[in-house]
């Protein structure tokens, strides 16, 4: 059940970058030639004159210059340039980033998947003033913006087009479909995405590549179009384990990197089959039976199985009310001005938080603090659950997405989950394995999901 | 200890609207006029021109024509027009309402109270394409937006030049200073405003004024910009406590102004001078002595003192720290790219923010859940809790917007908390007293603020 691993990590290209083995032109090349060549219909919006500018602009400006620079921009009281805008502890020197078309990026339109937005024609077409903080930290930590990449419409879950280059004719899954094969496609090494129901995890399953939700509210969403304010995460996709914590750590300025290590395995692991096992494909039975196994004959590592409380079997129609309710305040004024230029999913979702009673919703809100709480609980002393990330393997493209139904349950608790890639179905089609703990636990999913990474990698 | 009650409130004159026995020209002409002659500085933005325009628009459209344009609207394809937005259930129809400068209204500047976005002149100024969510609302409710209201700096500290109608030469408190003062001044009967650390409830208590900020996450922030996530909280200024529960329905489509009734008073409320108490003034100590006698005197109510466990003495500080750390996120790309422009009772807060550990902050959201678990236990029987609103009367206009401190703990608790004037403290200037819940008990804070707000015009 090998896959690949990818050959350079970002991590490691950095490096090569740092000490002047590697040219950030050089690293960069690759990944600009396959996003200008977009096959898989992957970019909204891409320009090479833009991103040869930055690679320029970067190349030119190594290291030592960064500092030079900020001092003289600490003195000045102008508009600081692009190079005063770099810290010089930057992180990400030289290194190639998708971002998902609903976080804005300064001087380019947002168009969220969206008619009202996307394209010249679109009534709300504009240029955006500013960088979402997320960018902007990008943008100090010397990335390179690569570009928009695909989303559905308004993160939900109206197909777009683009292509799953691990499973040809296959969706790449969604909301963040661009993000997801951009990293899978070798045209970034690391992408911005959000989950709200399973907008990561999922994609990055059916892509094959690595996708991290944090913690809810670990990273700020000024910049980045809202659907539903109880769930919106931002996260990141990259090809291994390393490189998300790296990118985790760049946008956070935390140390989560040092959890991969290899002495750092989990005490105790729950097998988690999630109260939604009956959706599981035949593909997902079969590799869920090998993981078992293989866990089990971990040595030094703990591993049983968990079953969650009865109370957690109606997260999913819960998850789902208080999304359609919070999308349809979030998308208020689209809704009541552009009606007609909504797309039926999202259309059914809106009317549905239109039609629902406000202390139906107050309620549901409850509940979900309470199943939070709940949660805590009953994790008891396992250090992180590992459950499945989709249902299987990608369906085929003209069905949609995929259904998010093994991801609404983490993401209504706000909880911090990877995907792990490596495991094959049908074809040789990736099914993702996904590590989840308590809000708060990052280090936790990402030390097991490192741990779980080596050992797909080494099977 | 009397304070005059608003003679007509805006609940009231709906009805009168309603019935056709007050025209919406009629009952606005008095706000507008006291607003265009703005002698209190309440305004950012006010165009007489705009607010005539909808007052002959939604005279003309009253009622029975929402129905036909709605029908109309539905099986359009075009762009609706302003007709067409109005919900037939309006329930605004013809009220003004003032709109805090950091909340969006499509095609008018949004200027943060900040030299980056404020005047034709800032760098950053640009009119928005789109309504912030609860803006959408408030205007397919039949709503009319007055115009912006000043805010301080990003909604911080640093104090702007709005006058406090209720207190001559002294600050009407931050940062939602000129939506408090426009309610106080009678420039419009209804306001939103934001709060963060104690921006809509200190404003109100030194303006005499309702000021009701909900549960966290009640009203989606879509179009509001941001300060520190896990505080940033809308919520309403009115004249008395019926028209903030009435707003509330109308921007949630909640039924919170029936808990507005003689006979819905508090089973048992707890009196809860707060950790902070050595930061009260003589005259809070004088007006809070008064209040405790006058409540312990009433039929059929239970008034005991409460007190936080030792835990909550840390919350200031807490609350300081991580509002720091956000608004350092929030305001990421302000800071890289313009930081000569801000001013620096907020770059000292930004500051602090760059320099934090991002394992502290990590662990002070930890310490945050724990106490809001913490609360609710703690607050046992007790329906809600009154304490003070603001150390005493608003301070000199020289000195600032006031402490924020009997407000930090509330905001990190994410509860509800309402201003309920009728208090004076020296001259006669207002001290405002604040009766809070736990998350999610909104109607309980509403109902007590009722109850508190009769007995208060009573005596």
């Amino acid at each position: 059940m090998k896959i690949q691993k990818n050959k350079t990590s970002a991590k490691n290209a950095l490096g090569q970058i740092m000490r002047g083995s590697l040219s950030i032109s050089d690293y960069c090349q690759p990944f600009i030639e396959k996003s200008i060549n977009d096959d898989l219909n992957v970019w909204t919006h891409i320009d090479e004159g833009e991103i040869q500018q930055q690679v320029e602009y970067l190349s030119a400006n190594l290291q030592s210059k960064f500092e030079e620079n900020l001092a003289v921009s600490r003195a000045s009281h102008q508009k600081k340039s692009d190079s005063e805008r770099i810290d010089p502890s930057a992180k990400l020197l030289g290194l190639p980033l998708a971002i998902k078309d609903i976080i804005d990026i300064a001087g380019i339109e947002t168009g969220c998947g969206s008619k009202i937005y996307q394209g010249l024609e679109a009534p709300l077409y504009h240029k955006k003033a500013i960088d979402a903080s997320v960018v902007s930290r990008l943008r100090a930590a010397g990335g390179i913006l690569m570009g928009k990449t695909v989303t559905t419409e308004f993160a939900t879950f109206q197909a777009a087009d683009t292509k799953n280059p691990a499973a040809l004719g296959r969706t790449p899954g969604g909301s963040s479909s661009g993000s997801a094969a951009a990293v899978a496609a070798g045209m970034a090494p690391l992408a911005l995405g959000t989950q709200t129901a399973g907008s990561i995890v999922r994609p990055a399953s059916y892509c094959g590549v690595v996708g991290f939700k944090p913690t809810i509210g670990t990273l700020d969403l000024s910049g980045v179009k809202a659907l539903a304010r109880s769930f919106d995460t931002l996260g990141v996709f990259a090809g291994c384990v390393e490189d998300a914590a790296f990118l985790m750590d760049s946008l956070t300025g935390n140390h989560w990197l040092v959890q991969c290590r290899e002495d750092n395995q989990p005490r105790k692991v729950g097998l988690c089959r999630s109260p939604y096992w009956s959706a599981a494909s035949d593909d997902l039975c079969k590799v869920w039976e090998d993981l078992v196994y293989l866990l089990k004959s971990m040595d030094g590592v703990i591993v049983d199985e968990f079953h969650l409380p009865p109370e957690f079997g109606g997260a999913v129609e819960l998850h789902k009310r208080v999304l359609a309710r919070e999308a349809f305040d979030a998308l208020h004024f689209e809704w009541k001005t552009y009606r007609s230029l909504i797309r039926s999913k999202l259309a059914i979702i809106l009317e549905e938080g239109e039609a629902s009673k406000t202390e139906c919703y107050l309620a549901d809100i409850q509940k979900i603090g309470s199943l939070r709480r709940e949660f805590d609980r009953a994790l008891c002393d396992f250090d992180v659950l590992i459950t499945p990330s989709s249902p299987g393997v990608p369906p085929p493209i003209e069905e949609g997405t995929g259904d998010p139904i093994f991801n609404r349950l983490w993401s209504m608790l706000g909880v911090p989950a990877m995907n792990v890639p490596g495991l094959q179905g049908e074809k040789g089609w990736p099914i993702g394995i996904q590590v989840v703990s308590r809000q708060g636990e990052d280090a936790k999913v990402i030390a097991a999901s490192f741990w779980l990474e080596n050992i797909l990698n080494a099977t």
